[in-house]
């Protein structure tokens, strides 16, 4: 019986996410993420069942790796706006260490592939986050929307703002972060 | 001298962004879009240098139409917020029914070819509604910040909220498209 290897899977993740946002999802082969991976396309299938089944995994660990990093020292008993800007923050954070893993997923997301995605396990990794922002509604702080319509206005614009391919325009710092942040809360606040 | 023929631009427009959302961009070759197109790969270099050329012409083609979209009839006499109000429907409305020029341009500005384009150029077919803003926050209606971070907050939510792919939770009609021009404006008015 053959051991899984957390080094070779950590390989496959990085060759991956590099070879996808170089080449594409149509082109990357499981032989030549192997390659990149310096890995036998043998080995990956004792991983994987196949191509699919890789990117999905490496989609699925990146965003647990998200909700890990933007949820670290969460306290549910701060305020809800603190609550939202530390998340804010630590997104902001996240993204621009991380940049090649952000592209891979946008690029995921867009694709085909993103119908394979359990939605619900992943929302599942945010879940604390989800609760704040009921209890938000609740309270009355913040709109009583579709849930959509306040990720559009809580989430995403700090993906586009940390993206230089789209934002040409911004220094991104400390305080352009938290101007930001202001935007995002006047739109979702009752 | 062969004369260029609007039929064959046309079906070359459509080609291109149909396969390359099918296939990505690194797999769309002159020859696939060519034969996608029924078109001789020859006829091709007639109208466009190369593979970059016509990719960017496609990306360039679809900015400039939508910008006439969302600024038909455009009247800067109206009030601010009704401006930008109508822009936020007819964006709505060129994005639903055109979903697939909408992915091609999505991709195209998350790839290394949009280092390829003139963003000056595209900025210009925007410029009323540029100025439109920058009337707003030179009369304290709009908030004085960062021209990408209004952007990320008045015309973002609208692309996310558009994308069946993203947002899965949401019925898009016209009461659920109101609402989230509310939270645009409350985000950038002062």
């Amino acid at each position: 019986m053959r051991v899984k290897d957390d080094v070779k899977q950590e390989a496959l993740f990085q060759a991956t996410v590099k070879l996808v946002n170089e080449i594409g999802f149509a082109s990357s082969s499981v032989a030549k993420i192997a390659r990149q991976a310096n890995i036998s396309p043998a080995t990956i299938y004792v991983y994987y069942k196949n191509k699919e089944d890789l990117l999905v995994s490496t989609y699925i660990q990146i965003k647990r790796q998200l909700s890990a990093a933007v949820m670290q020292d969460f306290d549910a008993a701060l305020p809800i706006p603190d609550i939202l800007k530390d998340v804010w923050l630590k997104m902001f954070d996240y993204i621009s260490s991380n940049s090649g893993y952000f592209q891979f997923t946008e690029q995921f997301a867009n694709s085909p592939y993103s119908d394979l995605i359990d939605k619900q396990e992943v929302e599942k990794y945010f879940e604390p986050l989800i609760q704040v922002i009921q209890r938000g509604i609740e309270q009355k702080i913040i709109k009583d929307v579709n849930f959509d319509i306040l990720t559009a206005f809580m989430v995403y614009p700090i993906m586009i703002l940390s993206n230089p391919r789209l934002c040409q325009h911004i220094e991104l710092n400390a305080e352009t972060i938290e101007t930001a942040f202001g935007l995002a809360w006047d739109a979702i606040k009752r």
